[in-house]
């Protein structure tokens, strides 16, 4: 199989198997007294330090979390809480349209369930929040800036892999005192990233994205910033995340954490020129192909090719690639296999039609020459037959 | 180490630790299209196929999450939101005075911010709710059952092991169509347990105490019954639990279950007499020490001895025996480290002194004679120290 979906999760690396598998010689809940839980303890809290070095926090602002959906539901929902409770003037959340699920969601649910009012955010054609656009809604409303319980901008898209410019954003948001979460579940690992100078006040992050295991994450959250609880119960990581240490998980999360950020300089150059080699030979084969999202550069991450083909279905593309044994995605993977266009495309401009027939290459740490050339070897017999589908469809 | 705190973790199986590293093999989210996606899929499904059969439950009533505690949550939160927004009247949340915090916590936080008016089912000297103690319970209040969004009760007490009448709970609740939630995570592997037979409408259980790892777990809730989610995001888990499905974790809480419902009838013996003579052994060398919870037999959990010892700190006895390589607790792993009386023991109606001065011994795959001789032969000059440091604190 040529794997090409590693923004859906990367296959774990050996270094963080074998620390998961290391950590289970230890006995012990990591909040027991005894020698077995202090060991445990230990493992939990060197897995903390390691990780807020890889991250550029204090290990005493990491909250380990079972992933980055919770993280984004945490910081959303504890910081909509906490904020309100304090001044029941804040009700207003605001997102970019181009959001995860993960985020987009829960700010819905705190609109429809708990009082919020939500605003998207704009983004320009390429997936882009300009700040002037953020100042401009942080500034509306009755109460401008004061009614406002947190901004939420993700680091980088996972769809089309813009990056956004978030120390610009969190530095305006810190002048009206609002506090600003970015997910970075797609960013680490890809691009450097350091939660101090990016002066955000919570950031998510989840193992499986930088071949850690699947349902640990983390966020991190600024000393100080008042949270409410999603989960209550046993009090572990200072009374915000209560749940049973996982220790195996925590090791396995630091020991990818470290490969994936010592190898980030000579990935990231690899990456972007197999991705631009990618890009490259799949314009060549079907010359009506677009690249969606930021030019590659600085502002799009490394391993990120999302193209959309015109008169093609995504679905049809992507099964037909599958059936060569290319696995590749038209978006995301969190959605439950019904067929629709992308909210992100649509929010950057792009028709309903183009927003459809789209496809996400997604290289990562075992993507190869062999890769992209199987790509370029299937995308225009590929595109053939799924536009002759298309135009039995009225696509065409 | 003479390891005795099963009931905090207890050591992962070697059948889900090779589970778990095999499922490493497939490379995919199970939520995407290509074949790696769907072949993670099929190790999800039919993992939760094999947990349904364990526990006596439709596979489409498992829903996957990331442990107990998550799963108490959404239980009581979700319960809670949408049978309130089904009906504005239900606000009544009845726990029972001695549940884990994880229920406990969720319940009080309903009570100070989200409007519900929580109250504590009151339990006997053994730990047992009785039920026409519930019967009172749910008619009482202006509305009467009419006015409750949930009832939870364990399954089986975490401290002193006594287990409920569940059934019959479940059965008077349904009689006034209230839903019925209980905390499986401490019985689940050590009595014989069925949700179908059992009645509830939704139970918690998590994989690592039954030797799966930890951060997965599962709610199992009856089909048709209205939850509001506790993350949302991607939809996964039908819109409940949002979150990369965990295929690894999936396939380790099985074969972890498989190895441990295989094992339960004699294993549910090996353990009781183990217990059995530790406790003889432990009143043998220090008379004045008393079992706490239900006398041994189907009312206790088979792998737990909890007890009283007078004139002493539970802490101190703790620290004393892992000195002489004994890990045990003085009651529930997940608190900070700070002494507190355990609220089980005092709404059991011991005195303080008493709920202080206990420790929970708790027995699981890896126990042996040898762990029953090594306490037999601590104990007694163990608890005389610890008397003497009692004598000098006025505990004596």
């Amino acid at each position: 199989m040529n794997y090409l979906d590693h923004a859906a999760t990367t296959p774990m690396r050996p270094e963080a198997l074998a620390a998961y598998a290391a950590a289970h010689t230890v006995a012990g809940n990591p909040s027991s007294l005894h020698a077995g839980g202090r060991q445990a303890r230990r493992v939990v809290e060197e897995s903390r330090e390691t990780l807020a070095a890889e991250l550029g926090c204090r290990p005493s602002e990491l909250i380990f979390t079972g992933g980055g959906t919770e993280s984004d539901n945490l910081a959303l929902k504890g910081l909509y809480w906490a904020r309100r409770a304090a001044d029941p003037r804040r009700r207003r959340v605001l997102v970019t349209a181009v959001e995860h699920h993960a985020v987009l969601d829960p700010a819905h649910w705190l609109g429809t369930a708990q009082g919020a009012v939500v605003e998207p955010l704009p983004v320009d054609a390429t997936g882009r929040l300009a700040p002037e656009a953020l100042a401009e809604a942080l500034a509306a409303g009755t109460g401008g800036p004061d009614d406002v319980a947190v901004v939420s901008v993700m680091w980088a898209n996972n769809e089309v892999g813009t990056v956004q410019p978030v120390a610009e954003l969190a530095e305006l948001c810190h002048a009206h005192g609002v506090p600003f979460h970015t997910d970075a579940v797609q960013a680490f690992g890809q691009v450097p990233l350091s939660f101090a100078e990016s002066g955000v006040d919570a950031m998510t992050v989840t193992a499986h994205k930088i071949g850690g295991p699947v349902g640990v994450g983390a966020l991190l959250t600024r000393r100080g910033l008042a949270l409410t609880p999603l989960t209550h119960g046993g009090g572990q990581e200072r009374d915000v995340r209560s749940g049973t240490l996982d220790t195996a998980g925590a090791a396995a999360f630091a020991a990818a954490a470290v490969a994936a950020v010592r190898a980030l300089p000579t990935e990231a150059e690899r990456l972007g020129a197999l991705r631009d080699e990618l890009v490259r030979q799949v314009v060549a084969a079907v010359p009506a192909a677009v690249l969606n999202g930021a030019p590659p550069g600085p502002g799009r991450l490394p391993g990120n090719a999302h193209l959309s083909f015109p008169g093609c279905e995504g679905d049809s593309l992507l099964m037909l690639l599958d059936a060569r044994g290319i696995a590749c995605s038209t978006g995301s993977a969190c959605t439950s296999g019904v067929a629709t266009p992308s909210h992100v495309l649509l929010a950057m401009g792009a028709g309903e039609q183009r927003a459809r027939g789209s496809l996400r290459f997604s290289l990562g740490h075992t993507s190869t020459e062999a890769d992209v050339a199987a790509v370029a070897a299937a995308i225009g017999p590929v595109v053939e037959r799924a536009s002759r589908a298309g135009e039995l469809a009225g696509l065409g």
